[in-house]
């Protein structure tokens, strides 16, 4: 059976559900943001691991290093705050290939390091290797929290608000930014070929991105939203269900109303979008609401909150109720801003 | 610079040496088999990954998924034992090309659950993902002990007793076998393309190994020394200093030495040989002392015990005395079986 047919969560499901959790201190496995440990009484650990692959999850024709290594930090420590944890330590593996030099390893970890202190993040290991092909990434993160500050993604209860903090839609746009202008370049350095010019010759190629810094910002060096983890600590919210936004937002919810057993209602015109992001999309004949729903590598936190938290969650500034959470048979809705109501689709990883 | 200047070691001390560890409960990060944390007091975390890479670390012509799902469970489990540890959970995370099939993949997990019942390992997250090369593994495991039965590379000292368990070079002739075959098999497909026969017509490719099962089992399924750990521990023996053979004798001895600050003087004599690796080595020609040495992917134990456990340590089945920690002013010595001495050379991971 080819692994496009069951999609990336099929595949999980099927390689993972004959896993049985043995030891006592194994609190949660497959399934969440994080996997929960309780080696100690009042105290869990949080574990966390992403792979980026060149060519996949990043282009380095306009990624540079050190971005890329702030990055990779970010996505990890994303999902411990969307445990509602604190990041401590984490492991780095490279895969490297020939055209790689200690420089560029040093530029990666000055951008992995970067990321690691304004976390207060301990980088405790990890392995490198020889690679045939492009650069391979793996890291994983351990966390705390205490065991009952930790969130799920399986505690969100009919009527509960839906929030968003941040907007969305903005990385993935720096993402079509870039890549235009990638094709730009590789057609001018086509012709110039034709036209039997030296490379090298050309003038340096000096794309105008004037106006759209946020969006590239967005897309090269997303921020993990502790501020946010703090700011619901402070206020002593807690939410019911929790995760980042990696995927994208439409792919998220599924993800929170499937184990949740819930339905839910989002507003198209409660959707936090930047002004950037509605401008670059209408320029790009895309409809901005999609780029939103199913853009990805936002980072930003998707949680449920009871109602009973309206106004104490709206004081929080860079947080946006969107919606609401119902009962299981309703579905999982949208409604447009000309009142329609439009399934979500959830969209995961495909096989290439 | 390119990374072939520095080697692995030197890579990853260049990468690693500004790295401060801040957090209270990082109690070791970069430099041995494990980092370890202490969350609570009296129990300590391990954590180990390993990335491995088709192509470089595994080649799918001879290797079946299934072994190298157990193989890559092992390879971290067994960085578990070399610090004394228990193994407790593990993260997977793989990179999948399209070639890959759902059935492939779920042989890769019943190889890795295998490994992990059989250590009482609960695998309970990772990740995946699309891949434009090959496939791609990271592992993570994460493992416990009491603070007191942690051990170290660093604590080996002076005239301590040098122990290797079971036997070395074993694997490392069995991936002779497998290369020598595997080039046999493709010259006899280039033939019978250039007579222009169809390969389908072929008949089967059936290497015979007879008499050499147990060089093929140690490449393609080895083993982690639980045993080993479990004796040491029912004897009441603890290591000063201890870490396993993956990637030879030689480079395995130079990390507890240089971080030890010590020398050592082993026998050839004494390193443990199977003998079919002798028969092996002596058919192609190969100094069988050198794969000993340098071989790789035995994971095996290397530790060294006070020269006062001699009379114990000689009593537990599998564990051989083939040296003993010396003064650093001394060097690393082999003691070949003529009475020469030689300086033991190091070998790490080069770049590709």
């Amino acid at each position: 059976m080819e692994i496009a047919e069951l999609g990336e969560f099929g595949l999980i499901r099927r390689l993972t559900e004959q896993i049985e959790l043995k030891n006592p201190e194994t609190k949660h496995g497959v399934g969440d943001d994080c996997a929960v440990l309780e080696f100690e009484a009042g105290r869990q650990v949080l574990v966390t691991t992403d792979l980026l692959l060149e060519g996949v999850h990043f282009d380095l024709q306009y990624m540079p290093l050190k971005h890329l290594g702030y990055k990779s930090a970010i996505a990890n420590l994303s999902d411990i705050y969307a445990m509602n944890g604190r990041p401590r330590q984490m492991t780095v593996s490279l895969g490297l290939s020939k055209r790689f030099t200690v420089e560029d390893m040093e530029e990666f970890y000055a951008g992995l390091r970067l990321a690691c202190e304004a976390h207060s993040c301990d980088i405790v290991g990890g392995d490198t290797s020889a690679s045939m092909t492009g650069l391979t990434i793996s890291i994983t993160c351990i966390g705390d929290a205490r065991p009952e500050d930790v969130v799920y993604r399986n505690g969100a209860k009919d009527t509960d608000l839906i929030c968003v903090t941040g907007d969305l839609g903005a990385a993935y746009m720096g993402l079509q930014l870039l890549e235009r202008e990638k094709s730009v370049y590789n057609q001018q350095l086509r012709e110039a070929q034709q036209r039997g010019e030296k490379l090298d010759s050309l003038p340096p190629f000096q794309p105008d991105f004037s106006g759209r810094e946020y969006l590239l910002e967005r897309q090269l060096k997303p921020e993990a939203r502790k501020d946010i983890i703090e700011a619901l600590a402070k206020e002593g919210i807690r939410p019911t269900a929790m995760m980042d936004i990696s995927d994208g937002l439409s792919s998220e919810l599924h993800h929170i109303c499937t184990q949740s057993h819930t339905g839910c209602r989002i507003y198209e015109e409660r959707l936090p979008l930047d002004y950037q992001t509605a401008v670059l999309a209408e320029e790009l004949n895309m409809n901005v609401t999609t780029c939103a729903l199913n853009g990805g590598e936002d980072y930003e936190l998707l949680f449920t909150v009871p109602l009973t938290e309206h106004d104490r969650i709206v004081t929080i500034p860079g947080i946006k109720v969107i919606g609401h959470i119902t009962k299981p048979e309703l579905g999982l809705q949208l409604v447009c801003r000309d009142g329609v109501e439009m399934e979500l689709k959830a969209q995961g990883w495909k096989a290439i």
